[in-house]
């Protein structure tokens, strides 16, 4: 039976004493205290543990199933639903005009963290609701603020996202669901959209779908797409449910994970939209809250790692196998517990310094959300969204990886279903691909986000680590453990950057065929940077005797771990890069 | 659909160009000409791609079933396990006296592989066969051979092995499972046997399992652990089945992957069996064979990213999506197909490069075990046993990750079932845990192989790799591209090597801890080493005139491309090995 405990002291630590959250000039930050955090933060702990946790392999086996058109969610899933309504979870950073709590994202993003470790296919009828929320906050017109706003923070309807479709993924310029103006101001729209999360399900009463689609007569491409709001039941003017709106479920995906998560095909057979937002720029509306939908995607990876490193190392404490080879460690049992041996810690460090590392990554990545919407910060803005990627696709590739390596820990026990570690394997999989797949993140870090505004957030983002170091430096262990691994990683990046601007002008190929390297490398210097930080706040609460000695110490041990041992990983990408397009780009199509 | 296309161009110009088996000085292996492995390759891949292939999904989607004690296998196997007894596929490398062709093992192994891109979850109910025929070849008695080696030779009767327990995988000292003798010269075999590979199933007239146990009074641990034949049915002395043995299926064991192949729980109930080789030698028979076992468990990495890449390149050159950063390739599509796209031909190089290099490594390692068996040459069967941790181990790491990144190329439809990408992965990831989990090969490899007979076989792989370099010298392109990095790499390995020696006498936790790393740094060492070779053997062709330019040109940059882009992770584990234990053994269990 597969365990989890909310990691509320590495949470607290993160907030407090490296971030430092309640002394942040940020509105609503200064009522983030330590009780307040810790009060939310074991109460989504517990509601993890004892309601999600339980229904995480529930959910696997038995999957969605579509019954006369309708989607049937596995068997207590409804009972959860409702008690995360009730337990007030679904809207913490909702403006409390339409029924949220109006906290900070960064506690959003903290408390959901332990729901998505212990349930992520559950989880997500909930995330995808909160992005619907905002995508109507930010677009919609008052009306349809007032009309969907509040049962959407509540989750008495839901909400799905409608980008894909059969023959167009990444290029939705290629799109061709359209909608067609009516004289009352509504569209008929009619196209049939794929992968559609949460397209479905009996845990609500109305789901409000947000559906891209195109104007006859508009631009062709990307310019020509507008969004559009259909609910599942039209919504009368009182509010009431009215008619059945002409969309339906063609059918449910089978997927290697996220079983939970009715994936589904939806057809729109002139269904009744409205637009939200202007005509034609629907993807400036989708995409207004990427950043965000991005993040959370990150922490989805992140937190499967989490959950599986947790059963991991909870194994290797008690599977008795073989002796270490210095002697001995549990003379009277008929063997060692495997965390004696090297190799397997080896292991768990891996997963235990990168999951560590990248919660900090994350949750710094919220405040920059924080600080840009609540402050109109545009340097805070411009920095999240160069971390946008990174967060997105080195936190989800190496989720994965890590959920993977877990399994591992496992032997053939891993690959069996019944204990649980397949599942997060597999459920990690797909955060790798949807909300942008991990090569397109690369592409826009790389095309897009090095060069924004005259490349003025990289610089900022290297001043910042040189400043780190120049400020945190002053002893010879602290700088030699953590500032030098991070000024020559930092080093190696900037060099792949200087190798971009140089080759680049030459063909954009030769930045192109490194950039999912660079995504990488940035990916261990953010991490290195956070573990320089947390290092230093660990340090200071030992100093200061504040804390809990064990844990500080650990802290910053598993922080050497991530120093010495991932980092070295920044040169053999650099080298990679510095090949350029030639090795890659050198084969006819037809040679593969 | 799943395609697939046995890749006999690449086996040829392997066995031909590169290892020029018909000129070696092994036992049979002056008949192995081009005209002769090619026949056999072309029918092995048109019974893959006929056969095999379309039962891989429903394979995966029906898995087995236990039906009144017995296991029933998914609809279609059985004939197609007839369709390969049929063929002669069963026993090729069999001696001809027990019903086999008598060919060498190098000839078996090349025809597997597409067998096992084609349906790896089929193949092993052969595959296990093939390892019970040879235990028995190698170590029962003569009245053993004659009653099981014909029938095994030919499938008729199938083989299983049997190691694991629920409390021992790993650590087969804590075995308890017991023989007890009887006076007939019999054993009554009694005990829970787990995760036993084609345990039961409806393709044969009876399952030879091969089982080890305890006998009573023995010496304790792994030296009293003794090797046993039990047939599921009772064997009559005119070869005639007789009654049903006390062995019995617990369960079928629910699994990420290899559906279509009952593991099974199995019970033996006090089973009639009998003593193979000596009393307490039991381990020595079962490993007698571990290094083409797990020659083959490499294998069936590799041949899963084999599979993965030839369906993701496929769609990569099919798939709209977006347009060449460097202008339009396809200007009167939609859209470009997306193998225009860098990161997308980064992602096929790293796969195509890595399959191709792997194979090389396989068929290499299967000549030294030629020359090893056939030749009675121990400087071979040295060679063969330093190498076979990294063929299982690299091999097996990189075919999984590979797999999965061939998912990665269809985005969304590479995470649902339909486009059969998920089950690659999915049957790919028992390779990294079966046969040895990895962890264990790097141990064996580090704690075990490096050192044996004096180190005398790593020392004798260096001056491999220096003499290959001195005689390949002489054409400037070809040393930059090849051999610098070549002797970059190896030189890496050789410090890594010499980091052992020094900190491994303070602590052998020093070496331990960087053993995972060093099986990697070897196997981009042995894969640097390979590509050298076959681009030697390309630009060869080529001066020549000799066979396909396009084909010969495509593996030359194929090579350039290993060699620029994978052969920089040395450096990288270098610099993990080096941190030795300290920062890997510094948390006390409980802080994990």
């Amino acid at each position: 039976m597969p365990i989890y405990t909310a990691p509320v002291t590495d949470m607290q630590f993160l907030l407090h004493d490296v971030l430092q959250v309640s002394a942040q000039d940020i509105p609503g930050y200064g009522d983030l205290d330590r009780d307040f955090t810790a009060a939310v933060l074991d109460e989504a702990g517990k509601v993890a543990t004892e309601v999600l946790l339980p229904l995480n392999e529930v959910g696997d086996r038995q999957g969605c199933s579509l019954e006369n058109g309708v989607v049937r969610t596995p068997e207590g899933f409804d009972a959860a639903f409702a008690a995360m309504k009730e337990g007030g979870w679904t809207a913490m950073d909702c403006p409390e005009e339409f029924g949220g709590q109006g906290l900070p994202y960064i506690m959003h993003t903290a408390a959901m963290e332990p729901f998505v470790s212990a349930n992520m296919a559950f989880n997500m009828y909930q995330g995808l609701t909160h992005g619907a929320f905002n995508a109507l906050l930010f677009h919609g017109s008052d009306a349809q603020k007032r009309t969907y706003l509040p049962r959407l923070a509540s989750c008495d309807w839901t909400g799905t996202m409608n980008l894909t479709e059969p023959h167009c993924g990444t290029d939705l310029g290629l799109m061709r669901t359209r909608a067609e103006p009516q004289d009352d101001g509504s569209f008929k729209v009619t196209g049939q959209k794929i992968f559609i999360s949460a397209g479905d399900h009996d845990l609500a009463e109305n789901i409000i779908h947000l559906v891209l689609a195109r104007i006859p007569g508009g631009p062709a491409g990307i310019k020509g797409v507008s969004l559009f709001v259909v609910p599942k039941f039209l919504v009368n003017d009182d509010g009431s449910l009215g008619d059945r709106n002409a969309v339906s479920v063609g059918k449910i995906e089978e997927k290697m994970g996220i079983h939970g998560n009715a994936t589904c095909v939806m057809n729109y057979d002139g269904a009744t939209g409205w637009l939200v937002g202007e005509e034609h720029k629907g993807m400036r509306a989708m995409f207004t809250m990427m950043n965000e939908a991005r993040l959370g995607v990150g922490l989805q990876g992140y937190a499967q790692a989490e959950i599986a490193y947790q059963n991991a190392a909870a194994y290797a404490r008690d599977r008795l196998q073989g002796r270490a080879v210095t002697g001995a460690q549990n003379p009277d049992g008929p063997a060692d517990p495997i965390i004696v041996h090297p190799d397997v810690r080896r292991n768990l460090m891996d997963q235990k310094s990168f999951v560590e590392g990248a919660r900090a990554f994350t949750f710094w990545g919220a405040t920059l959300i924080d600080r840009a919407h609540k402050n109109s910060d545009a340097d805070a803005e411009g920095l999240i969204s160069l971390m946008t990627p990174v967060i997105k696709g080195f936190l989800t590739d190496k989720g994965f990886e890590y959920a993977a390596a877990a399994q591992q820990v496992f032997g053939g026990h891993g690959y069996i279903e019944e204990w649980g570690m397949s599942q997060y394997a597999r459920d990690a999989r797909i955060t790798q691909i949807y909300e942008g797949a991990n090569g397109i993140q690369a592409l826009d870090l790389v095309g897009r986000k090095l060069a924004q505004d005259g490349g003025k957030h990289v610089m900022a983002f290297f001043e910042m680590v040189k400043s780190f170091i120049a400020e945190a430096k002053g002893d010879a262990e602290y700088e030699a453990q953590f500032l030098d691994p991070l000024k020559a990683a930092s080093k190696d990046l900037q060099a792949a950057g200087m190798y971009f601007m140089a080759e680049g002008m030459k063909s954009p190929d030769n930045a192109l065929s490194g950039s999912y390297d660079f995504m990488h490398m940035m990916g261990h210097v953010c991490l290195g940077l956070m573990w320089a930080r947390m290092a230093r706040a660990a340090r200071a609460a030992l100093d200061a005797g504040d804390g809990d000695d064990a844990f500080l110490r650990a802290k910053i041990a598993t922080g050497r771990y991530y120093m010495a041992r991932q980092l070295p990983a920044t040169a053999m990408h650099l080298a990679r890069i510095r090949t350029g397009a030639e090795p890659v780009m050198a084969l006819d199509a037809a040679n593969f």
